[in-house]
């Protein structure tokens, strides 16, 4: 059976009018196992694709094109001039992520539309078929009629999903970014979505639209033009165009990822395979690591970003956690509050910030020194709340000072609603952008590009969306865009018991993510506040968990830099669960997801790239579950000392979430791991070859 | 009590800080009865207005400003520099409309922002209060800093309700324009909506925001910036600009309406007192009325548009309706298919449609000849689908041809996705823009103007949203603009129970709508396709209401344009109830909305301006009521003979919808009417004085 087959009906008119097309083109090609097949027409002037799996409908035809606000677009009036098929099967290294060798095995369609109508021009759209999906992007060529500078008005690609289907996302067009409670319900109630955002058809098919390697283009969110048909959405600057560029141009990979049950798409590496490989050459200097910091303190309102009396980055405190981090085994602590800035109105006024001016209680000279005769490093911050002109104007010299002091990650911020990023045009004057614009996209890659000169990885928090950009940029380590942890400590409400199994499926399926696990206070929220205009959350802020499903998030939500975010005082009353977050490795040989349902429960296995000892953590939501999980991820024919931190039997995260058990048993390779998970509880497992 | 109050409250800075504002003022003024109280402030730079009523919180602090793409914008280092303030109270008559007088009285504040930081600029928020809410509006005087050319790319006017108000809202960005089922629920579960939309807060005070005066602008939709706190959006065009102008200018009124009932919201004159007097001159030839049409027959797939054989408009059928018409005293025919491009693909491709070319089965000069003979005119029809490029280069000639024949009313029609209306641009570039966009503002406009030089009155369907310019324009007599009687013949679903009583207290604030009521074929849509190509809906495509209720539309959903939409045949099987939609009337002299609650029900009186007797309309949604319906609208100390046409004992939408009683009551003024209506029922009074 070949790897890809094409056919090309062609109709003959029978020369009823002029203006019929002459010939309606077909082109199809299939995934490597050939349970993918993917169909592009030209029919009526239209370019439209449509995916089925295993003979079922996956994405029903839907359009393809582009707008210009100069230029003829690619909408109407097309045929297919041109096509190109390629197969491709290789194996690329990591220097560090969720497995070392990733394989991309794809077979490659590029169809070229020509337009009937108007000035001659040309586009091509080059789809690559994985067995987990499909990747596609829109190519321009340069040519007569794209001479200088090209506005893109409207992206046209559609996703005709089903009304019935499932789905789980973030609304993309209001003021929290990506930090929004997951909405769940029938894809034809989805107005509009940031991606990932994650279907289940009636068949069970799971499908995932996202996209990679978003480079000098404005983000794409998914804007429903019929109740479960979607239409790309593509982010607007500030003077209302959607993308600035000028041919040749390639946009983004728009990805669809189709797997037969939930976790075959989180066992899909599409979005890194479309993305390009490393720019950055020699990239040993960036470390995947665990981390503590000065941070959780000022989200449970005990502590102040700002200099005034209770101000958390004082020396004396960040020596604790030097400290700490040095006796456990952490390589880093990161410090917020560091900076001047934060003792004005600095939500509203991102100018107020100084990186590089520290506060009088934060000596950073004696503070990294005293780190590094530790074997720690410090972890810088940068809090922009969203002035990217404040930010762009001190960074290169906020990241020599940094570098100066050994430092080799910074944490940005962009603490400001959506759409309120402040930037200054050519003329001065001042306009607000979103968090996903071509701006800001562009805004990332200058940091991590500044950084990279200096050693120096990323974790954004408040970011734009993950896309893979971390192969192309191995120092883009991590960020944020979900809602993390903090909002356990004052958000309104809490993050649902639901929250990290429905993360797993759509967040997660695009990178890692800086969640700052590891809470062990699980008290409800009841001491007073420290002072009047330091309110603390009400009783429900706590993470609504047991602790073995804090213990469990290590392993299933990826991140190469994972944090211990609670206090150090907490982990040292319960160090017999602190051991499982000293052990737990932030760097993976392999990973696989091994069962789960959407919003329901998932269970991840991980391989340890240093140690080669296997881990594995399982969560659920509020149901409590008895999960028999096979072991087919260990080595044959061995036998395994098991550690397991599990759920006590009478474990509950709201009335109980303390009673957790510590056993260690014996398992092979091959057997099944029984486990009862309680209420919004968890697993977490190392296993040690015999 | 003076008619309004200002106060200015001079805070002296103690020189802290030269960045500081020296002074933060504020003015406030109240409606003329004092229960409305609006300030308005410059604290921390920023320009706000608040409005409580009766001592409540009705708008918490609410931002306002402009950013534009070449100049600089209002929005931050604004503070008061100049204010002035007017009483007004007049009464102005209407040509046509729910009532002869209008009483506009309101006091007035206008306050000057100048900004404290770039070029020097100021612009004016001009705001009214009245009795039943505000209306404010950004005036942009001529200035040095506004020179040529001006992109708005932003409205920041916010709209702070409250996460807990109870809302009714249909969503502003999908495809199907304004004609979408109601969604209801919390004001924080809003993302964004058309306007108007109506909130109910917790004690009870109904606010609904819209707009009035939509000229050379783009609507404004609100988008949520949190839950329950709104941001004007205004639409795009396809460059991405919201705005093109130069200054001066002035936006519409944004529009907050406020009442302490529901019913208060309808017995307001807001939208319209905001609006600029007639511009027409005599309109004398602008006349109200009550028409029936070959329309129905294509919607249930008994006919075509297209000259297929079972052509709608062709000269026996119009004949017969005009036949009807004339022997029932309806003045108008309309007919729509009468004119050739309906035989292909006329959705996606306005440009078959001719505005000129009739069908040959359609004898335009012998059937308007025969209408006029009767006393009956013909009622126009242009369907766009929204090929405005195409309609405009016809536009002239096409009312020409219609003036020729005496035809004084054409419909209008722009069935387009939204977003989809057809423009080419000065380079020949095909755009598209959406229903409400500043191009389909200033296309309607157009179209009113060259139709009124032919003494021609508009009835627009698939629209931009009214905002009350038939004060400015009386030709633009109705409109559609929301959901239907059609969609109960093929929507999925139809139109649910409560559709129109959320309608009357949403949709209807705007204006005028021709929702075409007047359905007697309640049966389960279950007979057989005619053709395979010409499926009908569902069974549960019909009207899902009760008879009585279909004669209370004619009462409850104002349009001075009234269809009697139903096929002869059906009203001829029932010539009793058809009586009372013989002797409704459609233009008012009064209007009084007397009890009701959003989404519950609605009773409705109005006094015909012709005949000068009360009618009186009342609908319910899925629950039957027992309402007393106080008569005090009635001349005092008069009896009166109401011919009552009511559900019966037994009626009810589902299982028995025509189940109905016409009697005749004694009733006098101040007294009550105790009515029951059946579930989804209604009920429909003539009062004839003794």
């Amino acid at each position: 059976m070949p790897a890809y087959w094409i056919k090309c009906v062609v109709f003959v008119a029978l020369g009823i009018m002029a203006t019929l097309p002459l010939k309606a083109a077909e082109l199809a090609i299939t995934s490597p196992d050939g349970a993918i097949v993917l169909t592009v027409k030209d029919d009526g002037g239209h370019a439209t694709y449509e995916i089925s799996h295993d003979g079922n409908e996956a994405i029903r035809p839907s359009r393809l094109g582009i707008l210009f606000r100069d230029h003829h677009g690619f909408e109407g009036d097309l045929a297919i001039s041109d096509h190109a098929t390629a197969s491709h099967d290789a194996t690329w290294e990591q220097p560090w992520g969720e497995r070392r060798l990733v394989r991309d095995h794809h077979n490659e369609l590029a169809v070229t539309f020509a337009a009937q109508k108007g000035p001659a021009r040309e586009i091509t759209v080059r789809f690559r078929v994985f067995d987990t999906g499909v990747g596609l992007r829109y190519e321009l060529e340069e040519q007569e009629a794209f001479q200088g500078h090209i506005a893109i008005t409207d992206e046209l690609t559609q996703f005709a999903i089903a009304n019935d289907a499932d789905a789980w996302w973030t609304p993309s067009r209001q003021f929290n970014r990506y930090e929004y409670i997951y909405r769940k319900g029938q894809a034809g109630t989805v107005d509009d979505a940031h991606t990932p955002v994650t279907f289940r058809r009636q068949n069970g098919v799971h499908i995932s639209i996202h996209e990679a390697a978003l480079v000098d283009y404005s983000a794409m969110s998914l804007l429903a033009l019929r109740p479960g048909d979607f239409e790309a959405q593509l982010r607007a600057g500030s003077d209302g165009i959607k993308v600035h560029t000028s041919a040749p141009f390639k946009s983004p990979w728009r990805t669809i990822q189709i797997a037969p049950d939930a976790v075959g798409l989180i066992n899909s590496d599409i979005i890194l395979n479309l993305n390009e490989p490393n720019k950055l050459g020699d990239v040993s200097w960036v470390e995947p690591g665990k981390y503590v910091g000065v941070w959780w303190e000022m989200h449970i309102r005990d502590r102040t970003w700002g200099n005034d009396g209770i101000h958390g980055a004082n020396n004396a405190d960040v020596i604790r956690h030097i400290d700490f981090a040095a006796k456990h085994g952490f390589n880093g602590v990161l410090v917020e509050g560091w900076n001047t800035g934060w003792d004005g109105d600095w939500f509203n006024n991102g100018e107020l910030f100084s990186f590089t001016e520290t506060y009088p209680d934060f000596d950073l000279p004696m503070l990294s020194q005293y780190a590094a005769d530790k074997g720690v490093r410090l972890i810088g911050h940068h809090e922009t709340s969203g002035n990217v002109a404040n930010y762009e104007a001190q960074m290169e010299e906020a990241f020599d000072l940094y570098q100066s002091h050994g430092i080799r990650e910074v944490k940005t911020g962009y603490v400001a609603d959506a759409g309120d990023i402040v930037r200054y045009d050519e003329n001065g004057i001042k306009q607000y952008e979103w968090h996903d614009s071509q701006f800001m996209v562009g805004h990332h890659l200058r940091v991590l590009e500044e950084a990279a000169k200096r050693r120096i990885s990323i974790n954004a928090h408040e970011p734009v969306k993950d896309t893979g950009l971390r192969r192309t940029y191995p120092n883009w380590m991590t960020r944020e865009g979900a809602r993390g942890m903090e909002f356990n400590a004052w958000g309104t409400p809490p993050n649902p018991t639901d929250h990290i199994s429905i993360l797993a499926y759509t967040r997660m399926l695009s990178g890692p993510m800086d969640f700052t696990p590891g809470i062990f206070d699980l008290r409800p929220n009841e001491k007073p506040p420290l002072r009047e205009d330091m309110q603390r959350g009400d009783p429900s802020n706590r993470p609504q968990t047991t602790l073995a499903k804090q213990l469990a998030l290590y392993v299933v939500l990826y991140s190469p830099l994972q944090m211990a975010a609670d206090l150090p005082e907490n982990y040292e009353a319960r160090m017999d669960a602190f051991q499982f977050i000293k052990d737990v490795e932030a760097d993976w040989e392999e990973s696989v997801a091994i069962a789960g349902e959407v919003g329901e429960y998932v269970a991840i296995a991980r391989k340890g790239r240093a140690g080669g000892e296997w881990f594995l953590g399982a969560v659920t939501d509020e149901e409590s579950r008895a999960l028999d999980l096979p072991l087919t991820f260990l080595e044959d024919g061995k036998t395994y000392t098991a550690q397991v931190y599990r759920d006590g039997d009478d474990a509950h995260w709201d009335t109980n979430p303390y009673d957790y058990v510590i056993e260690e048993i014996e398992v092979m390779s091959g057997g099944t791991l029984p486990v009862k998970l309680a209420s919004s509880g968890g697993v977490a497992v190392r296993f040690i070859e015999k």
